[in-house]
């Protein structure tokens, strides 16, 4: 399965990962949003295929090249995109939010990388020096460097987000009609039940129209409303 | 420091975490996006606080409020978010993209609860029907579970995007005039080494011309060309 068309055109590259619970998890992203090309350079622990975090992620673990340095793991890719969580970088090198950073990814007619550095360093000036543009997801500036494995999930997410299909998703809400005839409805209850005044007839029945418009009930739940409604002034007739 | 406004009006409560770790890197994300109101409804493991995967999240791990039932958690929020990786859910209640999820958070005009299940399990059906709406992050349908502390930074990272301040991040590209000069001094520096063949100069020009704007050179990395083209032509005429 394949869904996104951009996934076979990137590589996300981890550099210097300390941590193999980390690549586990970075694989597990990769996987959730339908990525394979996995690529590690110079990971501290070479025991990061058996890492349990990878949940799912397993193949894309297995599969992973490893690379002595970064200019070996881009080697073969036309944009590479580093992240990082400092502000400061600014002067080196492009920085962009992941938006626009994600766009030339996707508008890029060849291999990319996305590329992020170690737990607690980040990519070192030189890694970035390979980099076209750096993207640094908006953080706060008090806690900005996030967990490697969320910061390769946002990424991602953000990659492929515009390619996924808008389904119509979420309830559409009751027609005019139904609308009306549960207004209706649940006034001949409220009459039954003596809880309307004649006095106020007319404003409660605007408040009844009111109050079922605001309830925003959906397509759905309007038939089973309705017949809440029905078996009430069915048990009112029989007494 | 409080930069997003929607981070005093969000609740992030998770239902029945088994791993401490993941409730750790869960506040880590948390803390990431500037929220802090952090809420746990039967955590497995009670030592949770002590999570080190809380990275620069510690405070939002200390000050999290546990309680016994989801009814509790969400008993003073008038919006409850769930998300869930199943599309199956969909006839039970609205299942949404994340953006329109997060949309709803962001126009509430009151507290929400944005509800994330257990690893293993996510939300149970009674805890999806405290829900109003629930969103799925579009993972492929091959491997949808995402690590919980992923999805959590996932949402956040969606609930916040809109909310951060366009800055001009980037390059700016350099001017017409400036790649002109460039294009007329690579010239010269063609012409004085012997590149340049008279019966082809034109279309020479024109091929430069056209490569500095391909080259898409930056403002600032101007006059670090113009001045490498210039002590090219310093040393033709000192020989």
């Amino acid at each position: 399965m394949q869904p996104f068309s951009i996934a076979s055109q990137l590589a996300v590259v981890l550099v210097s990962t300390r941590n193999p619970l980390n690549i586990g998890a970075a694989a597990r992203a990769v996987a959730n949003f339908g990525f394979n090309d996995f690529r590690l350079v110079d990971p501290y622990d070479v025991a990061f295929r058996e890492a349990v975090s990878a949940v799912g992620g397993a193949h894309v673990l297995q599969s992973a090249r490893v690379f002595a340095t970064v200019a070996e793991a881009v080697a073969d890719c036309s944009l590479v995109v580093g992240t990082t969580a400092s502000q400061r970088r600014i002067s080196q090198q492009p920085l962009e939010r992941p938006e626009p950073g994600m766009m030339r990814i996707r508008i890029h007619p060849g291999r990319t990388a996305l590329m992020f550095g170690s737990e607690k360093f980040g990519l070192s000036n030189e890694d970035m020096s390979f980099c076209h543009t750096l993207i640094r997801i908006p953080t706060i500036p008090d806690t900005p460097s996030m967990n490697l494995g969320q910061a390769v999930a946002v990424c991602l997410y953000e990659l492929i987000r515009e390619e996924v299909p808008v389904k119509p998703f979420g309830f559409e809400g009751v027609s005019g009609a139904d609308a009306e005839q549960l207004t209706a409805m649940l006034h001949q209850v409220l009459d039954a039940s003596g809880y309307t005044n004649r006095i106020t007839a007319v404003s409660t029945e605007q408040k009844i129209r009111r109050w079922i418009r605001r309830l925003r009930i959906s397509r759905k739940d309007a038939p089973l409303l309705l017949g809440i409604l029905r078996q009430i002034l069915w048990k009112f007739g029989r007494h």
